[in-house]
């Protein structure tokens, strides 16, 4: 008799074997306006049971590849600084073993712990940002670890020119204006992903990807703190994943899934499809897993 | 003073005058994931109150046809065979007396109970299916009677070329593949419907019509055990429904509403919707009717 | 220290200095479906603090403008023609102050109040009607004062051709009927609106703009009391709003969020920023600002 | 093929054999809270199938005795005067019949409907009021039709002494005053009902009895508009209505369910429990079934 | 790195030391009304890290005891034998290898399997039944095997006089009939069970607990199929499970929580709580244990 | 025409005029848990409307009283200390102008600010602790300021023998062993209570009230990030407050209201009720008041 394992669907390899190395960090202690982002990653695994391993647009099964998901890292609530260190620290120990760090949030703050660990490794590092939110504020009420921040941050840690932004469609004003002069922002949708995606080919820079789920329209996925109307469809954002995973993308994010806010589980569902088939189009197409 | 009859609006024919006869199959005994459509006819009953019984798309009114509505069979919940004997049986009546059944799930497996019928009267029996997912599944977990087999049990009813499958996006991989050689399947949407039609008229064969509304996008219809993301639109369904009823449709069946699901209502409120257009659809186009 | 004041973000001018005064409208007496649009202004109010001030869909910010608040009106439920002097009394107030009244519902039945007060002024007013609903009914169940007649009311006072309504997807045949003789109705959608604002703006008419959230699709908008499948997105009322607002708007209505029914939050969301995106354009494009 | 019949289960005696007769008022237009008592008859009467006809703790079957369920008035929401002469009407057919009316509402104003007929044909009645809430206002803003003012209305048709309020624990200090001088009230419990109920049982006066649901406690019936802590439990309300049947009861209500407040049912259940147990009490209890 | 364990809390002893070990079996194809009981057992797990693993009333830690989770079976919806049967071997297993079962439902049939397994190993088995319902119908609808008949088809197993049921108040007239003959039954609370407790200590018999949670009040435990008014306090049902556990337990299960008819959480955390204190009760009072 | 201000029923005295001060406190960042505390003062404002301003319990009114309420501090989530520093600003100028800060919060650790700021003024300060947690933890996960450990802080202010802790029912056994060393821990109820008052009033020691509202039982107060089965019922609450406030209350704070946890609103209803009953009984209690 086995103790209860329980990961997200289809992804029970070892993980020495594994390629991709899912880890899930439930925190959102700096939400500003409706908190549950740390019930995401376990409401991802827990749902996948109802989603099947096979992905009809990318013909391919997550049982055709070694994924294996390492549950929850158990952050403290309230200390950022630790949480994000905890976070760093997980990144960095799958990098170093030559593996492709996934990380499932959380709050969009997150993501910094997981950039500042490949950063390390990559620092050539250029971020791809799908989100509804600039999240380029210098400080929120005081805090410069909010998740109303965290593109300033990582700003802070790969320079200009090297943050490329999607779907943006919410910010005070000066977000805009610092975006206008220190990334590539790109408002409303994914016009120039495309475009985008073949410099970053060609160039062949590595690539942290994050997508904020909230990038999504609110009537596909409301389970999320700060839905935003005007939003991406689901085949939208299906494309620009299967886009954008052709270039040298080295580590990745999930984030703002707050299951609780959306009873009709529709947004966990869907997350929970978005993070398959971001797994296959990775496992298709990071150069990594040629080998 | 009379006693409180509930049936859906403008569907207060007597048996004996009307065409179409509803009834409903409140069972979800082999639901997998999220049960809860045994509540889905009797809601669709209940809140069609608040729908207008006039159609400003097809400009006409439920109240300009004869339909009856048999309220909901007594079903053994944890029965599969003797709930779908009740079902044929009541199909069967229907049918003999010259009518049209018109089927309230309930989950999807209902549908066989129906087709059962259907095809003892019609053996040439085609089969239309609108659905996120391929139902081809020949056991699950064990059980051969079950949501996620239903057509593959009716193909062995109807046999190869006569199930014509829609807006399909789940299944496992041998699902595909048998559909691939035995059914004739169209991924995402209702691209071919209008070609299928053509075929049918032509023919003028006995057709089937099973509507798992699942096949609808979750962001409008979130009601339902297994919402699948990526799928078609309200109008996109009502403009298919309004297509596929030109063909010499014999039976029918709207299935999978699960209610409670979505305490917004509006899963209800669209079921009842795509229902009114389906009636007023059907009432049209049957040759049975023109008479 | 100061008292709690509460009001919808950016919009804490003083009434003196301010061009446009919101006021709520709590009542919902007379929904014959599904109560609670009575809790919609407040939860606009409450719930903008989640929303920006700043729209990058118009490159402005609402506190570029001077506007003011005032807060709910007090009405007496149950007590219809009461409730709508004491709306029509506000209306009049602001008009006679030489600012713009944007009242917030409600049902939309409050729309007759700020309307009777708006024609008083304006005896040439237009009503540009955005609803899911035609509201043409004569009577409801014997009241002439429903929600169901509010635009049939307005044209009493209005006369032939003088409302013009956009994306009617739900009445009884004597409705659709109505419009044909007196009204000038686009069904579904907005099409024809760009043609009608030209006309507006060539002619310098005083408009009243009412818009019935529900004219959305319940996809994005499930929070309203009769939810009706086959609506406009987000985008596409944002775009309309932006064009009517080129004509001469001298009041306008935002009614039927009814935020208990939409758990998620999302209706709630949505309707701080299309408000936020109506002050903005009403600002930008009301000639009356000009001075 | 029979049409859908829906009545409180075991309720299924013809209007002519029934000694009690079931009518649903679903009002609510003058709740100054949270509306949605409207929705409680049909509600009692969808639910009912999950409870049980036998009782065991009065050793009797709802079978056993012949009770005809009517139905829900269709009532004019926003028109309380006429919603009230409809509720008049019905209450003065079924009396003028010799059977016992049973009012489900809605709101508690639609009790003046019944009290109003029971009072023509009894005009030595005695009120006894089961209640969180005074009900002894004059007027409401303004509206002297109002559930805050029912039993000051029912006051002006009774005189003093006839009103026995118990279980209040919620009003204005005007309504406590004017309850010393004019009724006979009970805080917060059933204390004295017994005392009562014998002085009624020896004069044999006719009693009207009026139950508003809020009289429990919230921890087993948060399903209602205004929810008051510190009420009394189920079993404190059977053992009441078990004690006070004993007396002459005419007429009876159960109001004040807002089902839809209540998302896990169970006050819905507890209404469709006590409205069993007070049919079986009245059943062996009113004189007039003992012919 | 680790994959990720998931088990109730402070319960990760391994099987071989385990002297108590939790299996669930989330089956609810029977369920009469609503369904929901399969998501029971992981949600109890689940939701366990919100619980301590001491016990205030018990000065006991679950960590000073060995027990292990095996996590739930994989059972198929629709077909009870089967279900039956799987839960059967499981707890022939555990018990072969000289531990304790205890089974977390899932609807009340599960104990039927469990029962089974039991009165193999021990032939003069007793039952002890907490639970609001009889569960003694002969069939339901024409089935033997459903969570109504679950007691009776148990009876048939142990014979007269071995059922001792408690908090029973609800079941149709034959129940109760049949109980007065074959079971020992305290109606609506555990009035008598001290004084069983004595007899079952004395004589030594080996006894199954089967806890129904539906015993407990639905105000503090809504979260279940079928809530019935009028049940115990969750003190009240601590106390009896201190008291029958001084008897010589030998298998035991929890059932019927139904977690997502909650959504306040709080049936999970009483259902969690209940298990805690059953748990460290048993593990005290189990004269295997002492060995 | 004023702007919208939003104060507890009742509390609409000025500043300078008050003798209690209401203040809120939004943070919820470190609850481990369920979030959503820093909705609760909000809500309680909000939802006041729905509450008399007598109470039969007291005979007596709010508006008998003079009580401002200052609104919500706007706090920096995910930064503990600057909260507490800005909370410990509130209380102290609410304290150095003589009069009674009442603290709302948020999660428990916001008490910790009001208590520095009472413990400078009061350095004989004494706490008495209504709670179902002990909330004595040193650390949580490595952070000292955690909801979980804010009476172990408040310990290390006041020292030995000042913290007298009532209905306390959960925390691991470390806190319970520091409970016997170094508090006055009262488990599961208020006994004792009269007893601690007695001498409290005779020894006239200033004494801060922290009533963390999950001491009452999850049947009348889901809404709450930890519910804990096994608590004290409204009554029992209400009648601790009026015997607690005989003592020389010189600051106080109710905390841990989660609305959204409870759609049913009976939560904040009753958090609502419990505020107004202290309010009145601390006005006719304090020493200060009677000048």
């Amino acid at each position: 008799m086995q103790p209860n394992i329980e990961n997200f669907i289809g992804c029970d390899s070892s993980y020495r074997a594994a390629s991709i190395v899912l880890y899930g960090a439930p925190y959102d202690s700096t939400t500003s306006y409706r908190p549950g982002a740390r019930f995401g990653p376990a409401a991802i695994r827990h749902e996948s049971y109802g989603l099947e391993t096979y992905s009809p647009y990318q013909n391919a099964d997550l049982t055709d590849f070694d994924i294996f998901d390492s549950g929850d890292l158990e952050l403290c609530f309230g200390s950022s600084e630790s949480a994000l260190a905890d976070i760093e620290a997980r990144a960095e120990e799958i990098l170093q073993d030559g593996k492709f760090p996934l990380l499932l949030g959380g709050e969009h703050l997150v993501t910094l712990g997981a950039v500042r660990a490949a950063v390390k490794k990559y620092p050539d590092l250029h971020i791809v940002h799908f989100d509804a939110h600039a999240d380029l504020r210098d400080d929120y009420l005081g805090a410069k670890l909010s998740h109303a921040c965290v593109l300033r941050r990582c700003h802070e840690l790969v320079g200009d020119g090297r943050i490329h932004q999607f779907c943006i469609r919410s910010g005070d004003r000066a977000e805009f204006e610092f975006a206008a002069q220190h990334t590539e922002m790109h408002k409303f949708d994914f016009t120039g992903l495309a475009e985008l995606t073949e410099q970053l080919c060609e160039s062949k820079v590595p690539v942290y990807l994050t997508i904020d789920l909230d990038c999504l329209d609110p009537s596909c996925f409301p389970g999320t703190g700060t839905p935003e109307a005007g939003g991406v469809s689901f085949l939208q954002l299906l494309d620009a994943i299967r886009t954008v995973t052709k270039a040298n993308i080295v580590a990745a994010d999930l984030n703002e899934l707050a299951p609780t806010l959306d009873t009709t589980g529709v947004s966990t569902a869907t997350a929970c499809k978005v993070l398959r088939e971001t797994l296959i189009a990775l496992d298709k197409g990071w150069p990594g897993f040629q080998v």
